[in-house]
């Protein structure tokens, strides 16, 4: 069901040197499916990460962040990252807090380091308490296939609902050496990610900084995982990490260093590549929609728009049935929050169509344009507002019959 | 497939002395349907309208608006309010404004009076052409067919993709005179009114001077037509209207007078079942659900996250398979616009069952009490912030595959 979306070829997944996944089958849902993951780092390494804004954060939500505050502040190393499937222990309360806490304390023994240099992730149900033992159980299984070049099992392991597994690796030329980075993520539904998606890991074997590793994540995040909407949900379990192993030294200080932004660039364009297969790999979608929004006076004010036009239960569903009922889509912008937006002067354009000029239909117009563009599996809709010169992008996906049988279904 | 929702019987619907009524079918989208009403009204009448916030408001919209300021400055009396179904006349600039005008100058010359003494309504598909001629062609049917008791078949003339005419009555003792109040309504999808629903119109026989109407028009309008949402999208037609025909007095001069309060209350609950009709009546709808959000700080931040857990498609999918994935609600909660929001203190509530606690699942919660709620057709999701005194309803249905249906084949 997936929109021009095809597994990644186990090949072209480049190995980070320094960072090893191991996978493991801990039978946290289901029997048989590979669904506990251990990243592991090297001392040297530095990583930064970003989490959900929505205030129902996960217990490893809250735990990553302390830990990271942790860590930095005592100047440990990060040692792995701990990934299960199955399960979000979200709403879960302090005993869920405890339990993601035994499963950092536990794998910190395997591995020999303290608890805080562990990182959680879980997801999966909400409400559910988190099956410890059986993770726990895991982890030797995990641990005893640590590899290098297992990114494509990795990208298995993290999947719910997704029907595809993501994953994707850049090759750069920076400063006379060839770099790397590659990177997974999950995620179909519970899709609006706010400062980050479901679960994202990417690598590069660059050395890079903290401080500016930071940035780079954020701009990365911002231009990518910032930019998708499924279903308008926020989920409880957003966490996007980005691992820099330092194997490399390609004399990056910060952001001005010679390389920084061919880096940035490959960063940023890996991130939009897991991003966008999240979105064609949407609950049902049918259809991949970029929505831009432009001559806005505010890049939020267009994000505004886009989001609203991308949330629209009437417009996905006119996309899913590829029928150009555009009014909806000048609806959606009439009510989103931009209070004092004048639509006589909005254009609306599908793909190369003019649909409407100065917020009425175009004289030119025909409805066997329109229907042309809806029909296929790509489309752009172009919203000009005539009142400044920013922008913004928002991928989506359409809305179908499949959306509620996966959702009506979840958890049977 | 509506909720507990059953036409009304049109000999309960009781004649308010001095609203005519007059149906015809003018084959503006479909042949051999009710499609246009005329509403006329005493020389003497008061009359009150809340309209969308939608910016793309309709061409009607926006002739309403300036119609009614215009008669109150010229203290002249409105004659009557035209209103179609099939096309909403909206996304349609200039034309679609000058299109409007020309049914409201036609009226006013069979009625005998001006134009801006015309009230137009429109709903329907956007962004098309308004039919001008089919409307004018069907207006002297419409005048010719004028009486008071004639609720029934105008509830059934502006229907769309109802499934069920919306219309009720009440009749109050106030200062020792019987008051009479009827109203109908309209709406099944793109429904989450800003200031009013669809298309609602009521009306009472009592005399209540215009400025305490549109006191009364607004409380009853905030407790019930904006309480309610079906998938999110507020409308660009969306418009309440409350006629007071002056056929009776009871000495009304202000919200101090004796029996105002009655009025209002009688006023406010016709709204309220009016507004609920249509989400009972929500496309696809097979679950109507009342959300209660208690002990916030403020309505606003409890409408905020009411809207939120009614419009996240998780959750009302859930709704529709009887899942008691409730984890989503949190989720919803979670991720509402509410900054400060301590989650550790949020309750959960499906009925009389306690799912969370503290932010987390309560330990005497079992999966088969949310079971047992999940599947009745009317359900209360109870969530209390424990940090203030505010509390606020908002009403909606499922999310099912029906709805897909319905709105990708709505214009075939």
């Amino acid at each position: 069901m997936a929109v021009n979306l095809f597994p990644p070829v186990a090949a072209d997944l480049k190995p980070v040197s320094g960072v090893r996944l191991g996978i493991a089958k801990a039978q946290i849902k289901k029997p048989d499916r590979k669904d506990l993951l251990v990243i592991t780092l090297p001392h040297d390494a530095t990583l930064s990460g970003v989490f959900t804004k929505n205030r129902f954060c996960a217990a490893p939500v809250q735990i990553c962040r302390t830990h990271l505050e942790q860590t930095r502040s005592e100047h440990q190393p990060i040692l792995a990252l701990l990934v299960n499937t199955g399960n979000a222990n979200a709403g879960t309360g302090e005993h869920g807090y405890n339990d993601a806490m035994s499963t950092c304390t536990m794998l910190a023994a395997l591995l020999g380091g303290k608890a805080e240099q562990i990182l959680p992730f879980s997801t999966g149900v909400i409400l559910e308490p988190l099956p410890v033992d059986r993770i726990i159980a895991g982890m030797p299984l995990a641990i005893n296939n640590l590899a290098e070049d297992n990114w494509f099992d990795a990208a298995e392991a993290i999947m719910t609902t997704d029907t595809v597994p993501k994953a994707a690796s850049r090759v750069v030329q920076i400063n006379g050496k060839a770099v790397t980075i590659t990177g997974i993520s999950k995620g179909a539904g519970m899709i609006k990610p706010n400062m980050a998606t479901m679960l994202g890991f990417m690598a590069t074997d660059a050395q890079v900084p903290t401080e500016l590793l930071d940035k780079m994540l954020k701009q990365a995040a911002d231009a990518s995982f910032n930019c998708i909407t499924v279903d308008g949900d926020t989920s409880t379990n957003d966490s996007l990490i980005l691992i820099a192993s330092g194997a490399m030294d390609i004399g990056l200080v910060d952001e001005c260093s010679p390389g920084c932004a061919a880096l940035q660039e490959a960063i940023t364009s890996l991130a939009r590549e897991l991003a966008q297969k999240i979105v064609r790999d949407g609950e049902g979608a049918t259809k991949f929609m970029t929505i831009i929004v432009e001559n806005g006076t505010t890049v939020d004010e267009c994000r505004t728009i886009a989001y609203s036009v991308a949330h629209s239960p009437l417009v996905k569903t006119a996309f899913f049935a590829s029928d150009p009922n555009l009014g909806r889509i000048l609806a959606a912008i009439g009510y989103a929050d931009v209070e004092d937006l004048d639509v006589s002067q909005v254009d609306l354009y599908l793909d190369d169509v003019l649909v409407a000029k100065n917020g009425g239909r175009h004289p030119d117009y025909r409805e066997e344009d329109g229907q042309r563009v809806m029909r296929q599996s790509n489309i752009t809709i172009r919203i000009r507002l005539a009142r400044g010169e920013a922008s913004a992008t928002v991928w989506t996906c359409d809305l179908s019959h499949d959306y509620v049988s996966i959702n009506a279904d979840y958890r049977s």
